[in-house]
C-alpha cells in the first residue's frame, strides 16, 4: 500500500465518529420528496448539502426545479473527470406507528451485528452518498487536493419519478458531463461480499382508480344487483399473472432476453445465501416464475407488483358498505429491451379490455417509464473497483445484476454519452422504503474507506 | 274516518314543525356505535330517548350493557300489547370528506322532490324512529292515553352487530315480551308505495389480515422472489363469485329455497321502478347472480360482498413497496335457512384451502351472525296495518322482501316467541351507510300519521 492511500485511511478512521455526526445531521432533515408538505424539507436539506460540499472546498450551487432542487458542486483537477451522483430526497415514513422511533431523529443501536444507524434516509441514501463526500473530506484534509477533477451531483426527486432530471440534464450537458458517473445507491451481495451492478431493472409506475356505483351503496339495499368495484379490483388484480408467476399481459415480456448461462453460473457461485435472503423476511420459497432461480427473479426478470389496493371501510368494527370506488398503484419492474412507454400501453388496455359493464376507470399517474441498464464493465474503473473492494473488503467482488431500479444510470447513456459504475455498501436487511430503515455503522466507515481507495487506484 | 283519529291526525300536522326540530336534536349527538371513541355520545343518546319518553308520559329506565345501554318504556294500558324496537345508534361518517355538512349538523334542504333532513342518522334509524314516538305523543295529547299497552326498546349497537342484544333479551323476557313487535327500520318500494317486510335476509360479518413477508419489502430488492399479499388477497376475492355471479364457496347455498312464482309474480307486478332503481346509482344493468331478477337478486337471493379492502401505500405518490400485509372486511346476506355458523365455517375453509405457501392468515372479527327472517304475514295486525297504510298513502301497500338485515326480528322470534311487523318510510335514495344520509320531511310526517293509524285500526 502507497502512503498516499495509507494516510487517508487513517484519516478516515480517526474521524468517523465526526462523520457519523454530520450524517446524523443530514437525516434528521425529513426531505420526503413525493408528499408536497415536505417541499420545505427537500430545499433545507439541499441547502445542507451544498454547505458540506464547500466545507470541503468545492464550489456549489442551488439550481432551482419546477420540483425539488439540483445541488451540483465541482472540485479538483487534472484529465481524469468523475461524477458522483446521489439524492438527498428520502421514501415517505407510512406506516408510521411501525416505527420504533421518530424516523427523523437519527441514533446509533447496538445490534449483535454491530452498530447500525437508524433512520428514514439511512441507507437510502443520505448514508451511502455520504461514504463518498467522506472519503473526499479525508483526502482533501491529507492531501489538500483531489486527485482528479470531480464534480457532484445531487438531486431530490429519486424517490418520486425524478420528473425534473431530465429536462435539468438536457439544458446542463456540459456542466454533468465527465468520463464517468460513480452512484452509490446500491446493497452488497451479502454482509461480507462487495459487489458492483453489472445491471439494473428499468421502473414503470402506474395507478387507477375503479369507479362502479355512483356513490357508497348500503349492501341491504344495493347487495345483489350492485356492481361492487372491490371485487372487479380483485378479478383485475388476479388477472395480472398466470400460475406459473409469468406477468399474463400481453406483450409484456417483448424486449426480455434470457440471462447467458455463464452469468447465471456466476451468481449460482457467487456465495449468495438464498436461505438467508428469503427467510429472512419470512419466505420458505421464491414466489416468482416457477422456472427461474430466486437470483434471476429478483435481479434479471420483469416484475408487476401491486404497491397498494385500497377502497371501502377500513376503520373499527364493520360497515355494510359497497363503495363506489376502488384504487391500485402498481410497479412494474423492466429488464433487457423493454420498453415502458410500451408496456403502459398495454397494460392499460389489458385491464380497458376486461372492464366490466358499468365500470369506469380513471388513470392517476403519469410520470415516464425507465428502461433498464446494463453497465459497460468493461472499462478499466471496473477493474480498478475491484481491487479497491477487495483490498478493502478482503474477499472478490461480484458483478451482480441488481433488482432496483436506478433510472439515472440510462440517463446519463442516453443523454450524456457516459457511462455509469455503482457500488454502494448497503445491506440487503437495511429495511430501505420499510420502517426502521438502517444503515450499518461498519458499512458506512468501510464505505468511505473503499472510495478512498478507488480514488487512489484511478490516480495511479 | 271515526272522530278519535281525524283529531290525532290534525295534532300531528300542527306540530309537525316540533316534532322536526326534536328530531334534529337527536342527529346532533354522534351516536356512532362501532368506534370506541364516541362510546359517551352513545350514552348521551340513550338519555336523550329516556328523556323523550318521559316526556310522552312514559315511564322508562337506561339499562347498562357490557356495550352501549338499552332504553326501555313502558306506557298504557289494555289488552293489547305491543312492543317498538328503533336504535339510536349510527354507521361511521367516513368518508368524511364526501360529506357536503358536517354530519352531525342536522339542517332542511330544500329539493326539487320536496324538503328532506340532512344528517347522519336522519334516516336509518333516528328519523324512523321518532316517527312512531311522535304518533305517540300526538295521540297522547289528544287523548290523554294509549289505545293499547306499548313497551319502547331501543339498543344502540344495531350498527355494530348487537352484541349485548342477546344477553339482555335473555335476562328480561318478562320485561320485553309483548303480543308483537313493531319496527320502523326499513324502506318504501318506491316514494309513492308504502310496503310492509314479509322477509329480511340474515347477515354474517367477517374480516381478516393476509400475511405473507414478515416485514414490508423493497421490490427492489424483493421484487420477484416475494410473495405480496395485495396480489394473493385479490387471487382469493376473485375465487369467491363464479362467472354467473353466483358464490363459488362450497356448501353456500345449503339451506336456500326458490321464491314461489307466485310472489314473484307479485314483486313483478308491484310497480317497483327497476330502472330508477339501478340507473339512479350509475348502473345499467343489474350485477348479480344472471339468471335472476334484481328485485330476486336484492330480496331473496344470498350475496357475499367486500365492504373493505386494504394494504400497502396510499398517500400521494408513489411507493415501491411489497406490503406484509392486505386486509379484507366482508359481509354475506342469508335467505331461507342458510345458517351463519355453517356459512363462516364455509367460507373459512375456502379461504384458508387456497392459502399458497408462506401466507399466513389472522381472522379479526367473532361476532355473531344471523339467520334469515319470513313474517307471519297472517296475523291480524298485518290487515290493520295494509288497512293504515292505504288509508294515508293512497296506495296499496306491498308484502315486499328487504335485502337487508334486521336481525332483531329473528330473535324476538326465537327468545321471546313474538312475531313482529315491520314498516318503515325511508327511501332507497336516503344515503344510509353513506354520506349525505337524508329523511324526507314528507316521509317523517306521513310516517307519523301511519303509525297513528294502525294504532287506530288495533284500538278498534
Amino acid at each position: 500500500m502507497n502512503q498516499s492511500i495509507a494516510t487517508v485511511l487513517n484519516q478516515i478512521d480517526e474521524t468517523v465518529d465526526q462523520s457519523i455526526e454530520t450524517l446524523m445531521e443530514f437525516l434528521k432533515i425529513p426531505s420526503i420528496s413525493t408528499d408536497p408538505a415536505y417541499k420545505n424539507d427537500c430545499a433545507t436539506a439541499a441547502i445542507w448539502l451544498k454547505n458540506e460540499l464547500e466545507k470541503i472546498g468545492a464550489s456549489a450551487e442551488i439550481h432551482e426545479t419546477p420540483g425539488h432542487p439540483m445541488v451540483v458542486g465541482q472540485m479538483g483537477s487534472g484529465d481524469k473527470h468523475l461524477l458522483f451522483y446521489g439524492h438527498y430526497d428520502v421514501q415517505p415514513v407510512d406506516p408510521l406507528e411501525l416505527w420504533e422511533h421518530d424516523p427523523f431523529a437519527p441514533f446509533i443501536e447496538a445490534r449483535p451485528t454491530g452498530k447500525v444507524i437508524r433512520a428514514r434516509g439511512a441507507s437510502d441514501d443520505k448514508g451511502q452518498l455520504m461514504t463518498f463526500l467522506e472519503a473526499c473530506r479525508a483526502w482533501m484534509k491529507v492531501h489538500g487536493a483531489l486527485p482528479c477533477k470531480i464534480t457532484f451531483f445531487f438531486e431530490g426527486e429519486e424517490e418520486s419519478g425524478s420528473p425534473s432530471l431530465v429536462p435539468f440534464m438536457e439544458e446542463n450537458k456540459e456542466l454533468l458531463t465527465a468520463d464517468l458517473a460513480l452512484i452509490c445507491d446500491t446493497a452488497m451481495l451479502t454482509p461480507e461480499v462487495p459487489s458492483i451492478c453489472a445491471s439494473l431493472r428499468g421502473m414503470l409506475k402506474d395507478e387507477f382508480t375503479l369507479i362502479g356505483p355512483n356513490k357508497d351503496l348500503h349492501s341491504g339495499l344495493y347487495g345483489g344487483p350492485a356492481l361492487n368495484p372491490l371485487k372487479e379490483i380483485a378479478h383485475l388484480i388476479a388477472s395480472f399473472h398466470d400460475a406459473d408467476g409469468r406477468v399474463a399481459i400481453e406483450g409484456f415480456y417483448e424486449g426480455v432476453t434470457d440471462t447467458p448461462e455463464r452469468i447465471l453460473e456466476q451468481w449460482n457461485d457467487s456465495g449468495f445465501d438464498e436461505a438467508a435472503y428469503l427467510n429472512g423476511v419470512g419466505l420458505s420459497k421464491a414466489h416468482g416464475e416457477t422456472d427461474r432461480t430466486t437470483l434471476e427473479q429478483a435481479w434479471a426478470r420483469p416484475t408487476l407488483e401491486i404497491n397498494g389496493l385500497w377502497g371501502g371501510y377500513q376503520g373499527a368494527g364493520t360497515k355494510t358498505v359497497i363503495p363506489s370506488k376502488a384504487h391500485c398503484k402498481l410497479t412494474c419492474r423492466l429488464v433487457g429491451d423493454q420498453d415502458p412507454d410500451e408496456i403502459r400501453i398495454a397494460l392499460r388496455k389489458h385491464i380497458e379490455d376486461r372492464l366490466p359493464q358499468d365500470c369506469k376507470i380513471q388513470w392517476d399517474l403519469d410520470l415516464d417509464g425507465a428502461k433498464a441498464a446494463v453497465m459497460n464493465t468493461d472499462r478499466p474503473e471496473f477493474d480498478a473497483a475491484r481491487k479497491a473492494l477487495k483490498a478493502e473488503w478482503d474477499r472478490e467482488a461480484v458483478l451482480a445484476g441488481m433488482g432496483g431500479s436506478i433510472p439515472i444510470a440510462g440517463y446519463f447513456s442516453t443523454i450524456l454519452g457516459m457511462d455509469s459504475m455503482l457500488m454502494g455498501f448497503a445491506n440487503d436487511d437495511d429495511l430501505i422504503h420499510s420502517p426502521n430503515e438502517k444503515y450499518g455503522v461498519k458499512n458506512f466507515h468501510k464505505g468511505i474507506r473503499s472510495w478512498a481507495r478507488l480514488l487512489n487506484e484511478l490516480a495511479n
